[in-house]
This record gives C-alpha cells, structure tokens and sequence, in this order.
C-alpha cells in the first residue's frame, strides 16, 4: 500500500464552504491528525483514527504524520482556512527538511478558503485592491519583525488583514499593533473585526481606526485594515479597484 | 419575488474547487453574468440565463446585475477564484456607488479558491508566511504605484503573490517588474510561474530570479516571489513559518 500525506484546509468553518475535493480526501483518509477543534471537524468513522493534538506542537504533528504515511497510511493533515496560510503546509515541510529519511512520501497540498477571504466576502470587498496578510503572532518571529512589516504596509497603502491578533499569552501587543497604525494611517481608516466567521457565533463589527480598542480582537478573530481609499456603502465595506 | 445578486467565486478551474455554497447559488440563480470564459463555467439548464460579457466591461455588468435583481432576478455574478480579490465584488460596490436607487438590493459576497492560494497549494507552501497580493495591471492605477508597492513589499521582505502580470496590451511592464525586483531581492530569490493552475493546462515552474523572464508570465499566469527564507525541498518550494 503506499501511503501519502494530504494537507487539506477545512475552510473557516462553515461545511458549504469546505471543498469537495478536501471533502473526498477526509472520505479515504485512514488517518486525520491536526489541532484538537479542527479534528472535531472531521466526522468519525469505522476505518478513520483521528489524531488530534494540542496547539504550538505542529512539527511533532508533522512528522507524526510523514511517518505513518512512510509505512502505508493515507494522513490528512487538517488546517482550520488554507493549509498554506499561516497553518500546517510549511509545519509538515520543515519537519520533511528534518527527516531526509522520509522523502519519498508522496505530499499534497489542498486549498481551503481562508479566514481573510472568509472575513471579507461577509464585510463586503475589503481587500478588493492591493493588500497584505501579516502573522502578528511572535511566537516564532520577534515581534519588531511585525512592527517593521506594519509600517512598511502601510506606506505602501496596502489592505491588510491580521491573523492571530490576539492570545492569552500575548494579551498587550495588538493594543500596540494600533498604536502604530495610529502613526501611520488617517483616524478615519476603516477596520473590520471579524469573529468565528461562517460559524453560528460570527460577529462582524467594522469602526474607524480612532475608535477601534484591543478588546476588539480576540483568538478567534481576523482583522482586516482597509487602506486610504476604504469606504462604507449602505451595510458593505469596500476598496474601489483603482486604489 | 425578491431579487438578489450574489458574487460567486468559481476558484482557479477544477470543479472540485468549487465551494457547495457556490454551487447550490448557481442552482438557485435566475441569471449569470461574467466574463465569457467564466461564464463558460456554469452549466445551461432551463430557467437560467446566461449573459456572458466581454473583459473591461467590470461596471456595465455590475449595473446590468443589480438592475435584473431590483426587478425580482436572482442573480449569480461569477468570478473566476476569488470575488474579492481583483475581481467582480469590489465593482459591483462601485457600481452600486453611482445608483442610489439599488441601495435596497440585498448583496450577498461567497468566496472563492483564490487563483494565489491554488498556485501556492500546487507549489508547495510559498506563501506560507507574511505575503503580499499586487495586481499588476496599470489599467486602474498608475504603474508608478505598482512599482512602490512592489519596492515596500520587498523591503518589507513579504512573500508576494501578482496577479495579471502580463497581458497583450502591456507586454513589457513585466520586465520592468523583474527589473525592480532583482535590484531589491538576491538573484537567488525563487520565483514560481504557475499556469493555468488546476485546469488541466496546469504547469509550474520555480526558478532563480537570476534566471526569470518576462516571457515566462502571460495572462493565465499568477506569479508566486518567495521571500528571503524561501527555499527548496525535493519537489516543493515553501517559505519557513518563523521569517
């Protein structure tokens, strides 16, 4: 039997929004493995062990994964959004990097819709023109790498949406995230915090940038920046295409 | 009846990238509009009609949508990936913009594999951290702008994604392009030009910056620029989670 590794995205939550070929690829998959509220995503079934492991040990899961693969296994390794998003698909590449012994494992990479584009089809068009995607998490990069990266997006009057904001361990560095944005964009820049989105609990709240607070973001929320051409019309956010 | 008009992502080409939420929309939908080849995507069946329009008409059949749908239609605007990212949302909100008396058309966004993420996907993980999204085109915005952004990103060390690189009617820009990068960037960045991505015209080729050419984009191109840590490993190219 030959096994393979096939990192899927499970999309933002929302089953309609999860792809039929990463819906097929669950469907002959022996084994799941990925964060513990992904794995409960995936629907229990005779012939499927699911491997769900805690968060911050993606390269242990990695390589759990390649390994049951190298003796035969078809692994799905799930990704809440798009694998290759800030997620598990570079994980399993750099513990492939540490495991020359496990190269021949056969590894696909299957797209999902990720929580920005999620977020900003339910707002509107936010990130409609020019835009970036920034990591705020410094958990494996020092945070003056963020800082650096904000100021620069926002001289290049790029949209920008945030992942990971905002975590129990990291409860003060959005409240600085807008201190900078403060700096460098106009009070009236518009940012919209989106939570759980697609879930039952989404809540979508979007304010000018003077009025937007830390305790606006938590775990479970993107943040998308609109840049100086953002503009509100009736209940939409938008960026004009010509910005 | 109630009309509405709903922006619909196709995603890069594959069937099997199309959302359920999407294709229970077309389902649903009284018309289609869209540009001819993505029109060409959608299925005929009775009770549907298609209305297929030429490339650079973006406001006309937005306006055209939103008229149909204050008359009762319910109409599926189709986008090729993402509506979101250069493509039909942001210009149906312009469009509503200018006619006020569309307001009350309720306007649902549904997203979409975007064109960057399936190629990333097929590529490996190179936009598998802090990333950029530019539209090459100068057909809404200066070049110079272009070129800014495309300096920033590079400063910013941003992985980045480009979208319409090259085009019949601005056979050069993408040289100029090539140009600016290769004074911000070491010749060893990796490039990826991923074609036709998902369709079966699909071909992706990684190459040195020293080695790329204006010729290896055209229009079906979405170019993939790794930043500094990008590299490597058998088959695949990914970007490190910690740069």
């Amino acid at each position: 039997m030959t096994g393979a590794v096939i990192i899927a995205g499970l999309g933002p939550g929302d089953a309609a929004k999860v792809t039929p070929e990463v819906a097929a690829a669950l469907d002959q998959a022996t084994d799941v493995v990925g964060y513990i509220p992904y794995v409960a995503r995936v629907a229990p079934r005779p012939g499927l062990t699911l491997h769900p492991s805690d968060n911050r040990v993606e390269l242990d899961r990695a390589t759990h994964a390649l390994e049951m693969a190298a003796k035969g296994a078809r692994v799905v390794v799930v990704s809440s959004g798009d694998p290759g998003v800030f997620a598990m698909a570079s994980a399993v590449f750099e513990a492939l990097e540490a495991r020359p012994d496990l190269a021949h494992v056969p590894i696909t990479v299957l797209p999902g819709i990720t929580a920005m584009l999620a977020a900003a089809a339910a707002a509107g068009a936010p990130l409609g023109h020019d835009f970036c995607a920034i990591n705020l998490s410094d958990n494996l990069k020092p945070f003056a790498l963020v800082e650096r990266r904000l100021r620069l997006a926002a001289e290049a009057d790029f949209a920008m949406a945030f992942y990971n904001p905002r975590s129990k361990s990291r409860p003060h560095q959005f409240a600085r995230v807008l201190e900078i944005l403060r700096e460098c964009c106009d009070p009236a820049r518009l940012i919209t915090f989106a939570r759980a989105v697609s879930t039952p609990e989404q809540h979508l709240r979007t304010v000018a940038l003077a009025e937007a607070t830390e305790d606006m973001a938590d775990m479970r929320t993107v943040v998308l920046v609109g840049n100086s051409a953002t503009r509100r019309i009736g209940p939409y956010v938008y960026t004009p295409r010509s910005a």
